[in-house]
């Protein structure tokens, strides 16, 4: 895998964010994730399965930014993460791979997602068991931070 | 999607627990899962994409009981959940993941498997964004708590 196959994701998401939700993140330096653990309160996962590659994407919010760009999207400020805002996550999670997928099927990756799978919890760590290494992505806002982590088998 | 769909997710994991890792678990009443939530400690999630349905998978595991089967099965105790484990849980994802495609296969519903995705964090919680019902199984043992999920968009 290719560090530049995570362009798509990223531009995916600040374009989601930005036009969704009225929300700016600023990306950080890309890298391959080793040891490194990467924590988010909430997370949205998809599963990719192409007729040449397979993988898993993941983006990773903190609980302060879900909740604000739970409150800039549909007008409603929870106190903590809860179904609406887990719904919320899977439907940007479905957006973002949306969007990159389009791009990568213009340049011969062709994959289908899977349903998007969401985790609540503090503080939790992701980890993609992929042939091909990880690709983490993190993002800074006025509001908190957002990681996204691209694996593909090849 | 047919509440019985389960039942090769369910035979895979039982079966696999007790090769593997001469580990016994004993299910307990299968559910639609609606407002319930079930927490994990290590969780292992796969996506699944076949030509007439998508869907995904987990399985979630209490500490204590992930630590117990990872000494059964490779001889290592560690005190805490670690990359080790988490290889660990991403096999046990593949392996009963795998089982079930077999069994569904047989029946007509054939799916490719995505690579599987790691969740580490006490107390975690996974909502799967499908348009079917989620299924979800718990199990009890003698070492602590095991659920797996299931959702399919058919």
């Amino acid at each position: 895998m290719n560090v530049e196959y995570i362009n798509p994701f990223l531009s995916s998401l600040v374009n989601v964010l930005s036009t969704m939700a009225n929300t700016k993140i600023v990306p950080g330096q890309p890298r391959i994730k080793k040891d490194e653990v990467a924590q988010g309160d909430v997370s949205g996962l998809i599963g990719m399965v192409g007729p040449t590659m397979k993988g898993s994407f993941s983006v990773s919010f903190d609980e302060s930014l879900a909740l604000e760009i739970m409150f800039r999207m549909l007008g409603e400020r929870p106190t903590k993460i809860n179904p609406d805002v887990t719904d919320m996550v899977g439907e940007i999670t479905n957006m973002v791979t949306g969007g990159a997928k389009r791009i990568l099927g213009e340049k011969g990756y062709d994959f289908t997602m899977a349903t998007p799978i969401i985790v609540s919890g503090k503080s939790h760590t992701i980890t993609h068991k992929c042939e091909g290494p990880t690709i983490l992505m993190p993002f800074t806002s006025d509001f908190g931070k957002v990681h996204i982590e691209v694996s593909f088998d090849k």
